[in-house]
């Protein structure tokens, strides 16, 4: 896959918590930071509970996983990741049912960071990703079975975890997890396929899809579980839904954009990373695809063998080739759409601001 | 993980239906025979409703690996196994609670037989195990990638089919599949790291305890979900765990006998496969661990490079070292064990008599 798909380089989930980088967010995130500090706080007994009734090697694996213990078991000082998604199920949550329904949800909300590190762990096998969260990836330690295994426990945590809750929309939003759980398979599936094929052969409607089912789907599918569980109609879990997958693809886009031009804000990779990758990523494929003279020269450039001189050349071939300004006015146009969705579902605004502030925080370099 | 352990060349699950080695069980093994059948023509249809839902790519996996699909997507008249579990989730729900409860059964069936196969799935990739139902396993045709992710979409649909299932009993039965997951994997881990490990620092007891976990477990599983589904007493659904439970491991001790000195009455494996691939089979530490004078020659002999013509003195040692006697006897007190408890939970014999006959059946090769 593309590491900028999975593995999102802004503050989506990877950075832990309190890095320098969050500090710089106490501004208009402000909001945004304290849903996560409160989605964290109260979603990480849970985690550390389930996580903690398994058996003793599986259980290393996952505490290793979550940046709770070293690998060899003392603790750690990491964090597990800023929690976007189970601060999406509660704001959810809370936006369409106030106070009870956000308290009711907390367990879904652990179900569904249960199900995203599930596929973490599974990812960094397939792409041999070396590096998450500032640490060796899971299979770098443990070796690929035993990080395949962790992976496949935490599915069935996460799934147990709802199928032990008594709450009535517990079964439908395990259904509705299910079936996220196949559409990230898919999206994976859609992305390793696509990294083997020629800068030539993928359009920009399968790199779109591939996207929106892999950064999409859960941010839609944790939404929608937090308006399940403030018994939401169905077009209000629906609009939740296309609210989460909109931001999403919002926040994907704008991730592309700074894996090819860097962000001077930030410290992390540099810029031009996923050109030195040749990784097929949204404003790429947008300029392979644009019928420019600039695509050609593109696609000559992505098929050579990497020299690091030519990375400035083939920014500036996306750059003329129009990738960035559609990368840039297509994340402008999905966040708009989030912004109808939730409108929809929560015409009040302070009830939907919960949603909003996540929404800006997840693609606030948009900005 | 040794072969024998998940890929029992024996009836219990890994040879297609309609092989010429059923046709001889028409003897005393024909109630469980028929079981098989009519478990296989409830739950398949539900099988491929659910398989068939799955998006293209991850459905072509599942269908091949399931025997349905030749690789390139024409129909294969491979068969997908023989449905132990599946009719044990049946007959299990039949002895307590007759027809009613036997139809409510069938998707929760259809559950356990996904789980099944999203471990076969696994534990191939983990093992680089090649052969499978006599075809190449999906690994070796799809790649590493695609046989994983096709694993964790069956785990999903396995949980999405009791979320979605009304009956009363399907959240318990849900958390009970999701534990006995969280045991495979266990037992997977533990197979793995102990084929690691010398001949010399593995004990019998953590070996039964992994034949337990990698083998008892879902068909325990399987029994106490058909019981779960006859609206059980707790003590008789941990009855039902119990009796799966020890039928399996007498299975595992029969399997393990015959991958050492074969079995005339199969074709498949040769005697002797395992101890060339130094398997760390129950005989085998039963008769390192054995104290006796054979056990130290064992041990010398399974240190050094495989000899073909070592082979029949290996299996001497077992033999001497009492590693055959031992798992004889043992397979017959598991199965007295396993009979106790179902005559606990189910006194009535002829209501009993489906579970009996498939515990017999899996095991028949002990008589």
């Amino acid at each position: 896959m593309t590491e900028s798909m999975t593995e999102p380089h802004t503050g989506l989930t990877e950075h832990t918590t309190g890095t320098a980088e969050q500090e710089t967010d106490l501004g208009d995130g402000h909001e945004a930071t304290m849903l996560l500090e409160r989605a964290r706080a109260e979603v990480d007994p849970v985690l550390r509970a389930v996580i903690g009734s398994l058996p003793g090697p599986i259980r290393r694996i996952a505490l290793y996983h979550f940046g709770w213990q070293e690998a060899d078991g003392t603790p750690a000082r990491g964090g597990s990741g800023k929690a976007i998604r189970p601060a999406l199920v509660l704001a959810a949550a809370s936006a369409l049912g106030g106070h009870a329904a956000r308290s009711a949800a907390v367990r879904a909300a652990a179900a569904v960071e249960l199900v995203h590190n599930f596929t973490l762990l599974h990812d960094d096998v397939m792409d041999r990703d070396a590096t998450r969260r500032h640490r060796p990836t899971a299979w770098t330690v443990f070796g690929d079975a035993d990080a395949i295994l962790a992976g496949d426990a935490l599915q069935a945590l996460a799934l147990r975890l709802l199928a032990e809750d008594p709450h009535p929309a517990a079964p439908a939003a395990a259904a509705r997890l299910a079936d996220c759980v196949v559409e990230l398979c898919a999206g994976q599936h859609a992305d390793t396929a696509m990294e083997r094929r020629g800068p030539g052969e993928v359009t920009l409607a399968e790199t779109l899809a591939m996207a929106e089912s892999k950064t999409g789907a859960l941010l839609g599918c944790a939404c929608a579980i937090g308006a399940l569980y403030a018994d939401a109609e169905d077009v209000d879990v629906a609009a939740l839904d296309g609210f989460g997958r909109s931001a999403g693809l919002a926040f994907q886009l704008i991730d592309d954009v700074i894996g090819i031009w860097g962000d001077p804000l930030r410290t992390g990779k540099p810029a031009g990373a996923d050109l030195a990758a040749r990784k097929k990523s949204l404003p790429v494929v947008a300029a392979l695809t644009s019928g420019t003279p600039a695509a050609a020269e593109l696609a000559a450039l992505y098929t050579q063998p990497h020299q690091k001189e030519d990375l400035e050349r083939i920014a500036l071939a996306v750059e003329r080739a129009g990738g960035r300004d559609w990368a840039q006015a297509q994340a402008a146009d999905r966040m708009a759409r989030a912004m109808q969705e939730v409108a929809r579902a929560v015409p009040d605004p302070e009830a939907a601001g919960g949603l909003l502030a996540l929404a800006e925080f997840v693609t606030r370099r948009s900005t």
